[in-house]
């Protein structure tokens, strides 16, 4: 088994040595994650799934949370039934921050029935929903406690519980508080996971496949790395819930159920990790730095 | 002032209400960058600061830190007296996680007079150096605390103080422990920061200049993010010290005294964000979302 994590000289030194490694390899998180059983996975419902096709036909697929923001992802959904996105463009990558993208005239109008949101939205009354929590038990800076719900990694005080701003993860771009955006304008995290925007702004989901697509994209040199003029803005093709695309088409995911034993052996793997590559474990884990196993259904 | 960190829709619109913001702006960290005296500011010692040029010319800066990690840094000081660098490669980009670069072959020659390193080297003992250090006074899931020291981030245990793997923050790839490298093959975090690797590995500085070079690379399609046969290896034309390099071509840079009142000041407010964008204060920030403000020298 190759640790996948290793900074190893050279793929080819590592794979000289993986003889000897598979030999008696010592547990890792992502030979947990192999070896998981199928009880072990949850299928992602094709109503939770965005596709982004991107210039060159490029795909980037979100997963929405649909559950811990219901208003965001109610909007996101509708928009994405109305194509609202086909022809829009990413306009901003600025360096360990964000990628944003959605209409660079501002002028496109929004389609009907779009919800309003408020900053109320940006977390979950722990009174209104019973939450099953597989609780993270390391400090965080950010939050009094973090875990993880139906799938998805969650920062806690004593009366509500919020998604987030770990890298991948996708928000709402927004104006001046109160104002907290529709949907329209996305973002997905390109860097440290900026968490002083947690519950300062909507989070909605995360990317599950294409993030690359997303992060190795030239920074912008305008103010807050939006392009300028001269810079080329990245079209976006069509954006599509999976559940709309032919069948064929359709991509199939499945996450880790976060309250299977897998998980449980993957966070602990993750918080200390002792094998071939690493000989000092850290004894914890920062919320964003155990990112719940997402994976193509078999 | 316009808050560097802002969300908004769009760079225009933000421009359009940059003068309401300017006439009443509360404190923001990047306005206290601005408005830091010049005592607040320590020049980096051109020693200490690496300059690389990769395909097409374009500049990297990489700022060394010799007092939190003396042995590999004095080899690789030896390594770019040497010109060692020159006409390698940056051979691997893995998302959320490192760009490395260094000898592709693997067969070029060391310099002499390279000193041995070992896993001991990870970590500075605080018995040895009495640290002057400025307390981060917020929870870390990987160290029992943390703050900073000569102008680094540190996390440290009763006995120890080692320098984080914080985006941007570059340390020496190795082969499988003990053995610890020799600073030749080198990464920088490109993604949420690996703090498992700390005392796994040696941090040995940070990018200053020209981070966006690299985190906006290729994804290399290889295992582990190695660029395969057919990927384009980015070539490594020179890495001179800054000393080294002609008086008019020095890149001059300082940083920001982390025992100064400024410093002080910033690390309050990136852990309590409350201004026109942010209407809810976390109350506290990761070691790694507190990056040390490093400017051009005025």
């Amino acid at each position: 088994m190759k640790a996948s994590f290793a900074l190893a000289l050279s793929a080819a030194l590592l794979a000289a040595s993986a003889p000897t490694i598979a030999a008696d390899s010592p547990a890792t998180p992502s030979a947990v994650v192999a070896q998981a059983p199928a009880t072990a996975w949850r299928a992602i419902p094709a109503d939770d799934l965005l596709v982004m096709r991107v210039e060159g036909g490029r795909r980037v697929v979100i997963q929405l949370a649909p559950g811990l923001s219901p208003g965001h992802v109610g909007n996101i959904v509708k928009l994405a039934k109305a194509h609202w996105w086909d022809g829009t463009s990413i306009n901003r990558v600025q360096d360990n921050y964000v990628v944003q993208w959605g209409d660079a005239t501002e002028k496109k109008p929004m389609p009907p029935g779009l919800s309003p949101t408020s900053p109320d939205d940006y977390a979950l009354p722990l009174a209104t929903r019973r939450l099953a929590v597989t609780p993270l038990p390391y400090p965080d800076p950010y939050a009094p406690s973090t875990g993880f719900v139906d799938g998805w990694p969650v920062a806690m005080d004593g009366s509500a519980a919020w998604l987030p701003h770990c890298y991948g993860y996708v928000g709402v771009g927004r104006n001046m508080s109160p104002d907290a955006g529709t949907g329209a304008e996305l973002y997905a995290v390109i860097g440290q996971a900026p968490r002083q925007l947690d519950r300062n702004i909507a989070v909605v989901g995360r990317v599950i496949e294409g993030m690359e697509i997303l992060s190795s994209l030239p920074r912008g040199t305008g103010e807050l790395g939006f392009y300028t003029a001269t810079e080329h803005k990245v079209p976006i093709l069509t954006v599509r819930l999976a559940s709309a695309l032919p069948k064929a088409q359709q991509p199939r995911f499945e996450m880790m159920d976060t309250q299977s034993a897998s998980f449980a052996d993957y966070l602990r793997l993750r918080a200390n990790r002792k094998d071939d590559f690493y000989d000092r474990p850290a004894g914890g884990v920062d919320l964003c730095n155990a990112p719940v196993p997402v994976r193509r259904a078999p």
